[in-house]
């Protein structure tokens, strides 16, 4: 039970498993034998079915009676969470015609915990299309938009953040010196947006801006990603900022508009 | 807890209990009271108390003391399932094609207990966009994808389900004959795709062909939907069956390489 720690008296233990039973499906684990849910989520035999079999009686999961795996329904969880931002809905047109225009796939992102998550994404028609979806989650430090994310946050915030993460190398280029994390986020607050140059992965570039509500909190962050085929960073500032500013500036007066109607 | 029904000696209550708070959050009710929620569920307020405290703990929720509301975590559950189907990744290239070339929104569906759930969906630019997404679900009788996905089942499964389903008029034009949708649904599977003519809505078209598996099993089905404005049905046919057709097929070859690499 890895992913169980200390709990308060009220915690309700069988709730925590039994989600810990649905995140054991993945894409390489699409379907899951009673034995390997046990295993996966260190349940014992016993516990590890009670909870298939409730899943199966609510309708989440379907099983041939070795064999378990998620129904559709399972979604309706998590766009519980999506429905209730207006964010994506509004954005989401403005994201197809900008990857539409630059040819590069486009993403939307809030910040959860320290990791940046993908709320929308309009990917390109590349036969090379990155694994990315919505619920896809980041170290918000070596991604242009959680670099964005980051440097609009409180100062305290940012004090205690960059005490507690730990900087990985995600590539050789990944800065992983806190005071020059530092020095990138005050430019990016101060210049508006973020662009990280193959420090998440080597060949990938990504350029990000972030979309205010109209009391000026920044909301989310939207970003363009291209190969580093595409051109240099001076390329990608060149040809794709002004693109990306000026949807980000369309999203912030539909925001206003969905706000104020 | 009107969503509760009797169930084996093995079921886990907490769990149901747990994802009924969960769903208790949606578009119209982004941010809820503890007391909201003990309505919204049937739950006491110290069972809701309960349920809440254990989702802010394991990171689903968050508080401000007195309102809750979904953290962006809470799409991993989802996302468990999305991400074990290769099917939505596949598509979504050919699906953003297709709706570029015809400036539609694109849809793909499976089929999930008597009703369709979307599981890829590329909207048009539209100012009146359709609140449709991912996890969105509808009466499987009253949509094009619907059509397809019925008249691809098994015949006794299709009796089952003709004799068991009510047939609720959406608009004065559903189809709410069982015998006369039987013979729609024959006509579907011989020509191989279906239109529906304002049916779920008024004002609304759709297109809709199937998707099938390397062994003629129909995995899914695409659909193309249109404003009336843009034409008459025989319009619609013309001017997007080929491409919906061409569309499906390109997504069949793809899939079959995904799994045959």
């Amino acid at each position: 039970m890895s992913e169980e720690t200390a709990r308060t008296p009220e915690f309700v233990q069988s709730l925590e498993r039994g989600l810990m039973v649905i995140r054991a499906f993945d894409a390489e684990h699409p379907q899951l034998t009673l034995s390997e849910v046990a295993r996966a989520t260190g349940l014992t035999r016993a516990a590890a079915r009670r909870f298939l079999i409730t899943l199966v009686e609510i309708g989440y999961m379907r099983t041939d009676g070795r064999l378990f795996s998620l129904r559709p329904r399972i979604l309706e969880l998590g766009y519980a969470y999506l429905s209730s931002l207006s964010l994506p809905e509004v954005a989401q047109p403005h994201m197809e015609a900008l990857a539409a225009q630059v040819h590069e796939s486009c993403s939307m992102s809030v910040l959860d915990d320290d990791e940046v998550v993908y709320v929308a994404r309009v990917p390109t028609k590349r036969i090379m299309t990155i694994g990315i979806s919505v619920g896809s989650r980041f170290p918000a430090y070596a991604t242009s938009m959680g670099r964005v994310l980051l440097a609009t946050q409180p100062a305290e915030w940012l004090d205690d953040y960059l005490a507690r993460v730990e900087l990985l190398p995600m590539t050789r280029r990944t800065v992983v010196d806190p005071a020059k994390l530092r020095v990138l986020l005050a430019k990016t607050a101060s210049q508006g947006y973020a662009l990280v140059d193959q420090e998440l992965e080597e060949g990938l570039r990504s350029l990000a801006a972030p979309i205010r509500a109209e009391n000026q909190t920044v909301v989310a962050a939207l970003n363009i990603s291209a190969h580093a085929s595409r051109g240099s960073s001076d390329t990608i500032r060149r040809e794709l900022l002004p693109p990306l500013l000026a949807t980000a500036k369309r999203i912030e007066e539909d925001l206003r508009l969905a706000s104020n109607p």
